[in-house]
């Protein structure tokens, strides 16, 4: 995707070396993080220079890859990567898919490791394709969180339909939920949405009721994490929240995600546990100041606590559809593929 | 109310001299800002020194009587009392009240300017005590914003009932909206109810939903700006969300306000226009660095615009009942009221 004047995926593996766009210093410069050895990239992987799951399997694919260059004894790479993010399943696949596939040689291990990269860009194209039917001329579609080709190799999920539309001449105009409280709406979907040159206003979460009741938005699109067996889907907080809206406005509402998020082994969205993360997420926010200079500072009370739910669980039932790289489907199209493999 | 151990009011007249809390440093810091003549008290006003409909009233009328006790022309006084902030109706009405008031004697204007302060009050505790019945022991209530006594002269209006119950014993618990963008619930609302030593979260605004869904709101109280005949209420931006998302659940939403929010003048909610404010209340946050300097810093994508719609409108139809110094009534009630002239 477009970076500027280039084009650029999310993370590469040239030689023996893994390159990636350092997510943390996004969207106040940019960067291009080599990492040397498969130690560098898992500590990449720790230090979440490289973040969301399709970007995470792709590095961990060539973590083990390079493990395999090095002549480093497999097993113990495998479980050192593993070790690096702690609920990624796109990282376990992947890992184990390389491990498996060096046993043969070191050659196939490369292979396979670009192959995951290769299949992953490659789905986030395909849901730009389906998706882009649903986009009319001029439509205006809000968005949460990053779900863009940051968060996978290329192309993205939630973005990549919009990338498509833009990219046939129809003329969209994004709304980006900020996406408290890590705001990767107002930093990583803003950014790459001006660097594709996407007409984009970055508003606060509170506004998407305003928004919507007052006829501003004709789709929502969204990412997911994991997606249960019933179509119930767990995204970052909020999501919930805008597909309630969506519903009570009328809105269609849709998940973009590709099959390797859905989850057969998972029934119901009952069943996901979610993560409460730090509640410095909260209470502290990091940019720049008026030198440049990124500064953490205080945004709240202090001396009040915060809570920080990382997740919520979007139910079916508030679900129009779901953007895959095989086509829309509702969510009963979803349990029958589910339950016959082809998802 | 409480600030550690002892007691204040939001702003108050103290011989020639107007004192307030200086809500522009808080939560960072407490301090009285002193206004020696009605210029500076204007100047407070207008730096937002002082804010929230029922403080920045008291603050007019004082202002009026300072005005008055300095032998100062009163016609050009009132102007340019009225001119510190465009749309505050209860600003309106209280630098009048003492002008027509200072015709008489300027004892006269200090004593009715004392008056609309106290009756600020008065009503604020008034809400307190109506709505406290709402409130069972160990509930769980969501807020939006700060509809708290800092923003009137004393107690409040949707947080009153809030510190009623807590007087009288009844264990509660209130997660305080952050409140994007000038995020008045993690500041502000969080500081009161720390000083009144209430327990509560503060929670990013997208985590609504997710409390809601998961059984962990048993009440939403919100304050508002003004409420048409009707009974739309146009409050801070997100509000209209919270409301949406409780009826979709069955919590009741109740919006608190004293009668003077309540307007005759305006028919429904879609009479009332939203203010568009400056994006960098969205593009930027100030805070506490480490060293405890309040910093400005950039928090969204350098170059994308931002969306900054301040109100929004919560149709009558979401509306439980309306918590007011008269007693707790239904939006049908509210339009009987208001035509009888006795709310």
């Amino acid at each position: 995707m477009r970076v500027g004047d280039s084009h650029y995926r999310t993370i590469w593996l040239e030689g023996n070396s893994v390159y990636m766009i350092d997510q943390n210093q996004l969207p106040f410069a940019f960067g291009i993080k080599k990492c040397e050895d498969w130690l560098e990239t898992c500590s990449a992987i720790r230090s979440m220079n490289v973040r969301g799951a399709g970007a995470i399997g792709a590095a961990a694919g060539f973590a083990m890859a390079q493990a395999y260059m090095a002549g480093f004894h497999p097993e113990e790479a495998l479980h050192k990567i593993r070790s690096t993010r702690p609920t990624a399943r796109d990282l376990f696949y992947a890992v184990e898919k390389v491990y498996h596939a060096g046993q043969i040689s070191v050659n196939n291990a490369v292979n396979v490791a670009q192959g995951i990269a290769d299949e992953n860009s490659e789905a986030g194209r395909k849901i730009g394709i389906a998706g882009e039917n649903l986009i009319k001329d001029g439509d205006r579609i809000l968005t949460h969180c990053n779900a863009g080709w940051l968060a996978f190799v290329d192309y993205g999920s939630a973005l990549s339909p919009i990338y498509q539309a833009h990219r046939e001449g129809k003329e969209v105009m994004v709304y980006v939920d900020e996406t408290r409280p890590r705001s990767q709406g107002a930093r990583l979907t803003a950014w790459e949405l001006m660097n594709e040159q996407i007409a984009h206003k970055i508003i606060p979460d509170n506004a998407g009721a305003y928004l919507m009741g007052n006829k501003k938005v004709d789709l929502v699109i969204t990412g997911a994490d994991r997606i249960a067996a019933n179509g119930d889907a767990a995204n970052k907080i909020g999501t919930l929240e805008k597909a309630i809206v969506a519903r009570f406005y009328g809105i269609p509402f849709y998940i973009a995600a590709p099959g390797s998020t859905f989850d057969v082994n998972t029934p119901s969205g009952s069943e996901i546990v979610i993560e409460e993360r730090n509640q410095d997420e909260v209470n502290y926010q990091s940019g720049t100041d008026p030198t440049g200079n990124i500064q953490t500072i205080r945004v709240t009370n202090p001396g009040s606590q915060a809570f920080n739910p990382a997740f919520d669980v979007t139910p079916a039932a508030l679900i129009t559809g779901y953007i895959t790289d095989k086509g829309i489907f509702s969510s009963q199209d979803i349990r029958i593929r589910l339950q016959s493999g082809s998802l």
